[in-house]
């Protein structure tokens, strides 16, 4: 069997950034060829980020593209790797429109590719067959599906190329690749992460390698993109499904794995597949490497560093310094600065403790214990003074005055942005925003909202495992204690806690889960097994709040079904069954 | 040629509304049957609404229409309207999932069909054959494609059913349908509105009756549902391509016609293509009706009326009684309040004049001539008082400080909306939304932007138009000629005005049209005759403020390219060509 020797760089673009992705890709390339690699993946779209949305419709961007990549290739060239094959994600474009209607509707004018650079120029390209148009994916609109398959010859092996959803797909592409008698199958991704996704992931890549007895090796990129967070996670697998290699998550990476892979025959191939020969390759691959294989950390480890991934690249990729957050005492903004500090570091982030009248001493003490022990820039700017004139002028009572309380802290916080350049992150937690427990234009304001895809009992679970984890380090706890253990409140009226309006969190997030996650109807959560007053109440809170979830921030998705585009439903609707 | 009485019913149905869309079929079925119509048909989704969004894959929302129909048919039968076939348009599921990878991503379930109830029954169904994808639409996401065509047999003529995109595609159903020698194409539609639609529609439902040399009969569904306006204007086309009738934009009409059509022959039918015989069906097509032709307005009625629309049913649909704005005195918030008082009525308007110490007398005395002239509701709140004491506990300055201003009225707004239940509505124009040239969490917050789809151009031409317009029927005018005249300005300090900060509107307008609407990139808008300097200055604060208007309320979608979903952009990237 002849051996090849794959390295896949994982890699974090930014959307639209050619020169500094490129700059990623050159990079892995000369790693990539120090460690004697015979062949380099870097992920789906790496060259432009993923996902670019409607900028694959623009043709001036589609027109720059393709005249960046024989600048690539020929740069690669100068700089002496021009003998290593490289596969590139990228778009692909002008096409002709896919839809050829009397419509003068807005169509697909793009490829999602994959292109092969190799001794300065593209000598193979491949365009991916299955556009994921659920979820969060909007691919079927924004590409035109490719038809040709791609199987790339190299040191006597077939490498076979696809992309991502090609992969998932029973009947795919893939049955027919590997008709041609392909070693390896080659997958470049850009699968964002999602809570137990490795449970689904791994499998499938396992199965695939399995079911076909090839070698399969899959390349993701990592980092945050607005809401999404991709993993990497970047795994190769044998035919016997044993995992030969695999790369740590949420880091850049380059995974460099020898594999052992069937000899190409000269089989006839089937319709629609090209075969491409490659020259060349490394030429090290006789001493084997030493295996590589990262350890995935514990489900809540994941879930931080997701949330600290998306938070850190959100500042940092829109050019941010710092952030800012009103810091109440209770647990989503003390969990809120744990992340903003494991992101950017707690020199800078800002809290601010925003004090009413209502507010209780642990609210105040708690805000001043968290500061201390994150270590972050504290103030106090109490509000009574800046609420009382609104109120008096206005005549307000009742929710209008304790909406106002939040809203005057959201000047406040805005104020403090606007003079300082702060990012405002925003605190809300998944539960608050289903139903709409917060204020509008008041604690929801922010640019980003690191929590907003985690439940509230998710984000208690999180606290506590972030607080061990620094004791397991030797490090001071970042959440104070009391912070965790304390009742939740609002603290817009005296003595009042969530409980007095909401059902208990146990029962709250379990509907939710049902309602939302799993999208089941207000009978079906019924038979679950909850009060139908409790449903019914729950599940009109969730509807009427669409409105307000609309304008909110973007966050981090770490679930199956995260608030934004994973969840499309109308603002304007009567409860349904 | 056998004559057919047809009757389309253009219903403004309210999303998951069951029992009240279904009470406007049976109306329309009870007008029908009293002018002798022999098919009656209603909008695509006219049972629930359109677009039900990502409800199509909620199994017991499915599985309630599947009850509920029948129930509608019995009802049908009793009320002694059973003899009539009734065409009308809903979600159909749950089926099988499309897709049947691995992946357990979230998969269509449903389909978008057509049902024909008589007699108390469904007597066939039409599942839509092209889900559009594109612009605003998801279809691709939520419904399973048809693949079989349907023609009903009635009083010897063959009625071919199809909806909407159906009729819009070049070697779509139409075709085959047409190889069964149908008489009649009868399409029904969720087609909303945007400006110079007209333009597209109806020449292309008059190509359709031309070359197949068959009646189309096209019903549309009219009203607001979130950011879209459906504009009714249903028509029938004959096989010259001449309109026999056309029903009024944006009011819920019943078109009844009498058309000639050709005889059914017993042509063995293509493939995949079902026939179905209909008994029955009216008696009075002997007395020819009177021809019902209506005249569309003028662009700029058209405009406006679905302005007013989209305002009055975002209000009504919602269940709020009233709304409420700031008046600046400027143009903007000027010809939001002429809309919603047109909408839902001076008395249900409330305005608020908030002076500043930089508001220029006019901003006053204009806000109260408007005021005056609408006849709505007024108040004046000062906000000098509550602003100084936020800027100098915060030491707030330069844009901060103008930011503050603005949010102080935003926190006015919302509170006199917490108090008394009206709907903010947000008064900003396309051409500020496009820049980012708004307070966000200031003069953006509210529930309902009634001209987030007007660039400031056609702000000022819709003014003059709605005051020529009152002139003409001998009314007041109500947009004050100051608030016209005026140079625009934030009016944030001493003797600002947006040319300031901004190129001239006629020049701005102009380069967000082709960059924004056309969606050129910044290369091609320069290859326009645009200054580079001042293209670059523009795309980048469009780029810029993606963050700002993802935050932003929606708003009555009227051209080809609305900021939502029509435009799905990231917010995290760099400037592209």
């Amino acid at each position: 069997m002849p051996r090849l020797r794959l390295a896949l760089a994982q890699s974090n673009p930014l959307v639209g950034d050619l020169a500094g992705n490129a700059e990623k890709i050159v990079r892995a390339a000369r790693d990539a060829v120090a460690q004697g690699a015979d062949i380099l993946a870097v992920g789906e779209m790496a060259l432009t980020g993923y996902p670019i949305e409607d900028l694959a419709r623009r043709p001036s961007f589609l027109a720059w593209i393709t005249e960046f990549l024989p600048l690539l290739a020929q740069r690669l060239q100068r700089e002496g790797l021009g003998d290593l094959p490289i596969v590139v994600g990228h778009p692909d474009g002008p096409h002709e429109p896919r839809l050829l209607g009397t419509s003068n509707a807005p169509t697909a004018i793009a490829q999602n590719c994959a292109s092969v650079l190799q001794h300065g120029r593209v000598v193979a390209r491949y365009a991916k067959h299955h556009l994921p148009n659920y979820g969060v994916f909007d691919e079927y609109r924004t590409f035109i599906p490719g038809d040709e398959l791609l199987v790339l010859r190299l040191k006597g092996v077939d490498v076979a190329l696809i992309i991502c959803e090609d992969l998932w797909r029973d009947g795919g592409p893939v049955g027919r690749v590997l008709e041609s008698d392909a070693g390896v199958l080659l997958v470049i991704n850009a699968s964002p992460f999602e809570r137990d996704k490795d449970e689904v992931r791994l499998p499938l890549v396992t199965r695939r390698a399995i079911e076909t007895d090839t070698v399969v090796a899959y390349v993701n990129l990592v980092g945050g993109q607005d809401d999404l967070v991709f993993d990497g996670d970047s795994v190769v697998v044998d035919g016997q499904g044993t995992i030969l290699a695999r790369a740590p998550q949420f880091v850049e990476h380059l995974l460099v794995v020898d594999v052992d892979a069937a000899d190409a025959t000269d089989t006839e191939l089937p319709p629609n597949v090209r075969r491409v020969e490659l020259a060349g390759g490394g030429a090290a691959s006789e001493h084997p490497l030493a295996t590589d294989i990262a350890e995935l950390p514990d489900d809540r480890e994941q879930l931080w560093n997701a949330l600290v991934t998306g938070t850190r690249d959100y500042v940092r990729k829109n050019l941010f310094r710092s952030v800012i957050l009103g810091l109440s005492g209770g647990i989503d903004s003390a969990v809120c600065a744990a992340i903003a500090a494991d992101a950017i570091g707690a020199e800078n982030v800002y809290g601010v403790s925003m004090p009413s009248r209502w507010s209780s001493d642990h609210s105040r003490s708690d805000a001043d214990d968290l500061a201390e022990r994150i270590g972050l820039n504290y103030s106090v700017e109490p509000i009574a003074d800046l609420v009382q004139p609104v109120e008096s002028q206005l005549a307000l009572d009742g929710v209008a005055a304790e909406n106002l309380q939040a809203r005057i802290r959201a000047i406040i916080l805005m104020g403090l942005s606007n003079m300082h350049g702060h990012l405002v992150l925003t605190t809300g937690n998944k539960t608050e925003l289903s139903v709409g427990y917060s204020t509008i234009y008041g604690d929801s304001v922010g640019g980003f909202a690191p929590i907003k895809d985690v439940p509230k009992l998710l984000v208690w679970e999180l606290a506590r495992w972030r607080n061990e984890h620094a004791i397991a380090r030797g490090e001071t706890p970042p959440i104070p204690e009391n912070s965790i253990a304390k009742p939740p409140s609002a603290e817009l009226r005296p003595g009042q806690v969530d409980q007095d309006t909401l059902p208990p969190y146990e029962v709250l997030d379990a509907i939710l889960e049902a309602y939302v996650d799993r999208e089941l109807g207000r009978d079906d959560v019924i038979a679950l097994g909850f009060e139908a007053e409790t449903v019914d109440f729950v599940t009109r809170l969730v509807d009427r709040s669409e409105w307000k979830r609309r304008q909110g921030a973007i966050g981090p998705k770490i679930s199956g079904m995260a608030f934004g585009r994973d969840r499309r439903m109308p603002i304007t609707y009567r409860p349904t069954r």
